[in-house]
Formats: C-alpha cells, sequence, structure tokens
C-alpha cells in the first residue's frame, strides 16, 4: 500500500479529520516525528520510502527529490510553492498540488487585525503596560489612511473586501495584471509600486515569493516611504529584506511594521529588539477551520492519488512558467 | 473676561484648533498643569477661578463644585458621564455639555482591532517573539464564532456594523431598550444578558458606567463563560470587576481579554502579569481626527456659552434620571 509522509506540523492537532481520511483509505502514513519545520537534509534522509508528501513550507528541492525514488506526488498544504522545485519535480514526473483557497479567509483576518493593532499602537501599549508603564498613543484610523495593497489575489481581494465596512480610506493597488473585476464597490486607484511607496500610510503585501519579489522592499523603498509609514508582511518572508527593515526602523523612520513571515523560520533576529515592530509566528494561515480545511483538501488529494481518482487541487501551468522565467 | 480651566491632556496637541477656537472668542485658558488625570482635591483646588471647564474623566463631585463658585458650564470631552454629579450641577445651575458622538468610530475600530488581537494571539505571539521564542498560535476567525454585545448604542453598533465584512458570526445582543433598527442587514438575536455569558465566544461592552452597571461582571459572570471564551472592555473601568478577572484568568479560565480601560488610571495591578490579557492605556477615542473633533466640539461648546450663543451639545435629560435613579 501507498506510504504518505506528512512533513507540515502540527497536522490533525484541531481536527483529526484528515488523518482519518488517511486511515480509512488504507493509507500508511507518518508524520514528522521533529514536530518542526525540516532542513532540506533532513527530509531528503526522510523520503526515499514514500510514495506522496503531504507537504508545508520546507524546502522540496532537486536534491530532495533525487533521494524520493517512489514519489508520484506532493501535496502542499497551503498556497506558496516558493519552497518546491516545480521544474524539477516536472523533469521527475512528480505531479504538485496544492490550497490555494483555503487559507486566504484567515491570512487576511490576521493581516486586518495587524493593520488596526499598528494604526493604535496597540501592540506598543500592551508592552508598556505589562511593565507597568502608562502612555496614550494617538492613533489613525482606516478611513482617515491611504492604504496601499501590492498584490490583489486571493488574498489581498480578501484584505479590500473586509476594510469595506471600515468607510473609506485612499485604496492604492497594484498588481501584476490589475484585475478591474475586484471590489466593484471599493474605489480602487491601480498605480505602479512607487507611488504606494511614496504616498501610502500604511502598506499590506499580498504577492507569492519568486526571484521577482525576492528583496522587493529593501532600504530605498522603506526610505521612500513617509516617516510615520506603517508596513505589513503576511506573505512570505524575503519579499521584505529583514536586515534593511530593522535597520531602517532603528533609525526612527517608519511609525511601525508588523511581520508574520521571515527569512528562516523560527525567526531570530534585530527585529525583536524593536518594540513598534509587531511579530508573529507565521501565524496567517493559522485558525482552526483554514487549516483544517487545508489539511484535509492536502489529505483528499492524496488518498485521490493513492485511489486512482482524478487529482483536484493539481498546481496550474502559469506557476511553473513563473519558476521557469524567475528561477 | 470669562476664564476656562481645560483639565483633560493632552489638549490641542495633533490640532491646535480648539486652542485657536478659544483663543479667537479672546477667552483666557488653563491647561491643567500636572499634565494627568487629577484627583478631587487637585481639581477642587484649581477650580475657584473659572467659569468653564472643559473636562476629562476626573471626577467633578458636589465637593468640587462647592469651590467653583463662579462655574457656568462643564464641557465634557467625551460621553461618559460618570464622572459628573448631574444632580449636583442642576442644583448648583451648573450646564453639563458633552461630545457624545465624536468618539465612536475610534473606539469602534480598537474594538475590533482588540477582537482579531484576541482571536489570533497575535499579542502573545508578539511578546514571545520580541524574547525570543517561536510558538504558532491556533486562532479562530470572526464568522466561526459566537459575538456578544452588550451595550447597541453609538459605539456597539458601530462595532456591529464593522464586523459586516468579515463574515457571519452568530451575533447576541443585549440592552436595556432593544432597538431593532441597527443593523437591519445583521441578523441580530436580543438575549438577556446571562445567555450572551453562558453562549459568546467572545464578549465586548458598550455600556455607560452607572451604578446599574458597576461590577455588572464580576467572578460569578466570567465563570459562566465558556472555558475558552473572550472579553474586551473598552467602556468604563468598574464594569468588568478587575481584581475578580485577575483571579479567573489566573486560574486559566479564558482563553483570553482585552482591557482599555480602569478604575483606576493610570492602571497598576495584577492583571498586567497575564500575558494573555491585552492592556491599553485607554486609548479607545485616542485617534487623531476623533480626539480633534471631541476637543473641538467641547471648545466650540465653551465659545457659544461665552458668547451667548445657545448651547447645542447639553446633556439630555434621561442622563439625569439615570443618575436620580441609580445614584
Amino acid at each position: 500500500m501507498a506510504k504518505v509522509l506528512i512533513t507540515t506540523v502540527p497536522f490533525g492537532d484541531k481536527n483529526r479529520l484528515p488523518i482519518e481520511q488517511l486511515e480509512a483509505a488504507g493509507v500508511e502514513y507518518l508524520i514528522n516525528p521533529l514536530d518542526r519545520k525540516l532542513k532540506e537534509e533532513e527530509l531528503a534522509e526522510m523520503i526515499s520510502d514514500f510514495d506522496v508528501l503531504i507537504a508545508g513550507t520546507e524546502d522540496i528541492t532537486d536534491a530532495v527529490m533525487a533521494k524520493a525514488s517512489k514519489l508520484k506526488l506532493i501535496s502542499r498544504v497551503g498556497i506558496g510553492l516558493d519552497n518546491v522545485d516545480l521544474l524539477a519535480a516536472e523533469r521527475r514526473g512528480i505531479k504538485v498540488s496544492y490550497t490555494p483557497d483555503a487559507p486566504a479567509p484567515a491570512v487576511a483576518e490576521l493581516t486586518i487585525g495587524l493593520m488596526l493593532s499598528l494604526l493604535r499602537s496597540t501592540h506598543v501599549s500592551n508592552a508598556q503596560l505589562h511593565r507597568g508603564e502608562w502612555q496614550r498613543h494617538f492613533g489613525r484610523r482606516i478611513p482617515e489612511i491611504t492604504i496601499g495593497v501590492i498584490g490583489t489575489g486571493r488574498i489581498g481581494a480578501r484584505v479590500l473586501r473586509r476594510l469595506s465596512s471600515f468607510g473609506t480610506p485612499r485604496l492604492l493597488v497594484n498588481d501584476i495584471k490589475p484585475d478591474s473585476t475586484i471590489s466593484p464597490y471599493q474605489k480602487l486607484e491601480w498605480v505602479d509600486k512607487n507611488t504606494i511607496y511614496k504616498d501610502a500610510d500604511l502598506i499590506t503585501l499580498h504577492v507569492p515569493l519568486t526571484a521577482q519579489t525576492k528583496n522587493m522592499i529593501g532600504r530605498q523603498q522603506l526610505m521612500m516611504m513617509k516617516p510615520d509609514a506603517m508596513i505589513i508582511n503576511t506573505s512570505r518572508g524575503g519579499i521584505i529584506n529583514e536586515a534593511e527593515l530593522a535597520e531602517v526602523l532603528e533609525t526612527g523612520h517608519l511609525s511601525g511594521a508588523a511581520i508574520d513571515v521571515f527569512d528562516l523560520e523560527p525567526y531570530v533576529g534585530s527585529l525583536s529588539k524593536i518594540e513598534r515592530c509587531l511579530l508573529t509566528a507565521h501565524m496567517g494561515s493559522m485558525s482552526i477551520d483554514c487549516r483544517s480545511r487545508m489539511e484535509i483538501e492536502a489529505s483528499e488529494e492524496a488518498v485521490r492519488f493513492i485511489t486512482g481518482q482524478n487529482l483536484m487541487g493539481l498546481v496550474p501551468r502559469d506557476e511553473y512558467e513563473v519558476q521557469r522565467l524567475w528561477k
């Protein structure tokens, strides 16, 4: 019988259904015994015996696949594909599926929460009160500011939709292919990224990590922003250059930042020393309902593959084209 | 010429217009030289010479008014009247005005922000990452939970309106006079408070502080709540019994709390030791635009009084009735 390696953890933790699905199909499975994100070598060592990989954000490189002589399907729990070498998988005849819609509502909600914390200095006041300091911070409200949204796909569009009940901020949006059908009830200004850097009071990023977006925002872009502007990254680590963000914040530029995703996770670094930098541990998709949906969809795909049914979550061709062009 | 004492601080800080309004009217004014909330005795000592008081949340008792032989108008910057002895003012012929609408949007936005932080443990993750710990917390999304709103006036209604773009949580609402005209597009269940305590995953309070609401939520009510429920207070300190909330949280009951208002401010107390208790320094109305609007409205009222025009922000009769009934 087919064997499934599950590397993403936690898995089946809040809702056992994905595990039950595998068990009902008679699948033999192993959940990542290290209980943390695997390094490339660790995955390479672990994978040789498995037919299907239910994967997280660990690196699934050509070198890993070289050790995976039985592997026929990578079923990603989530949306990002920056960790999967799609072209190597294609060459080796390994199919890749993902669950692109499942995490979007949870990421969008976390983003709005981070936005409201930054705007009102909630995180700073909380830290102060927990050490016995009392300082009332002035803040700004959503309808009073200009918000820049870079990336208006599944998540960016949902962020815009959730903003709609807060009044009417000025909304600057940017995407590689502007989509005039999103947010038909909101007035959006489609502008280039430099206009967003210069004009927005708050910028939020909802783009995939590709060679094109890697280090998209570094010192130069941050310095273009208003001195009291704010930036949020709930997309992927590496899109904002972390070290340069920390340096810029240390000079006093920008009134705040909220970072949920990091180059290397678990994160250790100098952003931790900056109180107005709100940090969360890659929790965008970590709502119980969305996480369960992601795990269930990825398990269902594994079961479909093992039982010879048509796959329903195959990664579309243009994701391969992005990697062909930019990797 | 009339003399105005401004006790609420900061005042005219982000927007000088309220000060300019007073100056344009030729008014002599003094801004609270202690630069913090005054104690009753301090205000009593300071007030004797002034005709108008532009007031914050400091106690304006009969004893204070006894020293205020010239006082003819109290112009409250904000909505709460728990600090003003309305009946004493009436007896002494002192008019009382307030700015009830100005702070509502800012309080509603802060409340949604606190809600999203609690639901996703943003504040806990931030504290952990700032001391070098990495732990991914599961959270819940707004449409997955039951939200209880106690008090559906200016602020509660705005909280409900802002929730509307997040999907359809179950909404339990309670007020002394249920108003079926609020949120006509949302399905609201009007229930008694005990039903809210028992059934809600998250409770938010938007009631004034009166003898009726003082200590409305103590150990008994908190223990009726689900073990993983959450509670938010952005209304007034004292409505939740702070000491009992801290004790209940220390036993592990409730998954979080967010408290913006305290019995005594600046707050010092045991809630500071509880990481899952999100604390902010009475910042509900502290958005630049709302705070400015409150100060401007209170100054305009002072100028109207001094120049003999009709007052526009007089506190309505039923606020006096509440104090007559409950004080």
